[in-house]
């Protein structure tokens, strides 16, 4: 799996802070902006969050080229439905030399990894025989195992990046998902550190796991 | 592949034309409706649809039980956002018993087809014999083809009803979604019979082909 | 004010248990339909608000008739994006005959209520004489106060209802949309006695107050 | 009014041009961003826009500080759900010293414009009064007129603003939000000239006029 930021908006904590702090305020947008000071930026940031204030947080937007992901997880992706995504379409590319995820509960079991490989390259090379023959390719995908690898570029802005860390990071989603939105904040954490500092699973900022069975992170709540 | 429409908000030709003519009108809501005929309902719907004024649309919805798609399609339906769906876990349920989908290409080629059929087996049957080693679901469904059948609720309104009929009822799109929507169609027709009859391809709407080759309905536009 | 529910998707909770439902259940959406008893299906939407799974309240909308509010009020309320409107035109209906709203702490100020009715009332004069003038409706509108009322009819699913009504039934809340908010609440109890009765200030369901100021029904988050 | 870029997605036509290539190449992201040359992304733009391909746009977006305009204008502006606004408040900000806009219709007519004049006068003076007498902001506000200004921070992504200023720019619409959409046109024009340069009325795009009457820029379509 490859996630690399390839765009977003400059000064995104600078511009989250200013569209907060100018809704409040008689002074003009511009005047707003020669006042912040990088530590008031911080400290209103702390503040939208904890108060759940969260639409300033859609003004600044970042967009990730994600790559060797299986197909399954791409599916899961794509339900997020305030983001944006340009797929690698099955229909216009051939996969033949694609690659293929295999999850660690089966690497670790010898006995079903041999057997897992092999369904997988069979499954290719009769892709390949049927694409060869003049099947189409949107036709001849179906034979393909879910755990083929796809690209995209997706663009999401920074309140749906914290809504959507804040249920894929819990230990509860999946291995393939909960990695994806890992390396996610590690690329936001680099150009905006704070920001991504508060990418974090949901039990952080409700003080309490709201799931069935809590992982230990924080208790479950009181009913 | 079934599809049925299982709930609806009745009366919906009647509303969109309320909702309407009551923004352009300085009678209450309740006496618009009152005043409109069946025959207004339907002039007032044309004059809509003809000058792009689709917002009215949205008053209505449709929630559909569908059955028997390929995750491949499942995939390409949920792509559209403005919609909300339920769909069936593979991390929860077990698709044991699920069914699979052999695209007409193959079915046509009887020196692909057995081979089709046996990978598809060959990956049901190690998907068994993952899951009851151990493995949990989400994982052994890896190995799964994308040809599987899944089912999901989808509630859509009727302005996106119009967008998304007017892109995947185009003889351009996958013969799997063509399929989809015509029996979505079919489902509304039956139930609102003037706004089923306008789910249509987008050339209808246009008067002209905007894609790359024209199949034939409606003449490439003129640049 | 005026808040009438004119439509809504049929049997509202039953639809949104039997999409929770089918998500986890290799059975069908009808099979899964039939076998669901009243009790179960409030005890399926308790479990859903408590986890936060809250999409399948999506697939069912509530359609109200608003009227007798102040355009101060509709422009809050159409910030809320995740919903359709259809609202009356001030550019093509002449509002020569509506009303306009007075904020309690005016009304209870004698020296000002009378200032208060006179302006607006000089505001009416002069938009109607400009109009008969031949100044546009939609020109004209610009001296009219934002105390003057409009109307329109908002559709809205169950999960926008929940997330606006977590909001707008605060006490922070401006008193106005407040009082559409509990109005909106009384109409849907009405048809959904359990979804009615769950719309409620976000308190309820954090178990403590995220605003600057508790108004003291829950406690400030210990930080 | 004033109109300001105040952020955007840097290099937003090359970025449009890598997701849209790369969703129809087997090169990754990176392969397909170097070998994209100035002249092939602006065909490639092209071919988007002319086929309607439009969610690549979605990848970039146009952050604008607005200031000076109606209330009337900010209450239609937000009627576009697909982007990002933050307003300024009248609970919190004082408008004492906000402006006014006329109407060029108002103007125009002596008779009409002192009138005009002293109704906004007079409304702010009770404003004043009453705000100074203990009536708070979000009450006292209920006597200005709608043609006092305000301002906001607006994000847009690209396909949103093509669709926006499709009906903005459209002659039919208000003076006050032509105007708006033309600045905003100007500005994305300074730094992504071909984009800014697509912004413009429906009309261009469906090669007719779709609208009750033609403003003869383009004739209505034949029925």
């Amino acid at each position: 799996m490859q996630v690399s930021l390839i765009n977003y908006t400059p000064n995104p904590e600078l511009i989250i802070a200013v569209a907060a702090r100018s809704s409040a305020s008689s002074l003009s947008v511009e005047e707003v902006q020669h006042k912040l000071a990088q530590e008031q930026v911080t400290n209103l940031l702390k503040q939208l969050l904890s108060s759940g204030h969260l639409s300033p947080f859609e003004h600044v937007s970042f967009t990730f080229a994600i790559e060797g992901i299986s197909r399954i997880t791409s599916h899961q992706l794509v339900r997020h439905r305030l983001a944006s995504y340009t797929q690698q379409s099955q229909r216009y590319v051939s996969v033949r030399e694609h690659g293929y995820i295999t999850p660690p509960t089966i690497s670790a079991r010898p006995e079903f990894l041999a057997k897992y490989q092999q369904a997988v390259r069979n499954a290719q090379e009769l892709y390949n025989l049927m694409q060869e023959a003049g099947i189409p390719n949107e036709d001849a995908r179906f034979v393909l195992p879910q755990a083929i690898t796809t690209q995209l570029v997706m663009t999401m802005n920074a309140r749906e990046l914290l809504h959507t860390c804040s249920l894929r990071l819990c230990l509860r989603a999946q291995w393939e998902i909960v990695e994806l939105f890992t390396r996610i904040k590690a690329e936001v954490e680099k150009v905006a550190p704070f920001l991504g500092a508060e990418l974090k699973p949901k039990c952080y900022r409700l003080g309490y796991c709201d799931e069935r069975e809590s992982c230990g992170l924080f208790p479950k709540r009181k009913s």
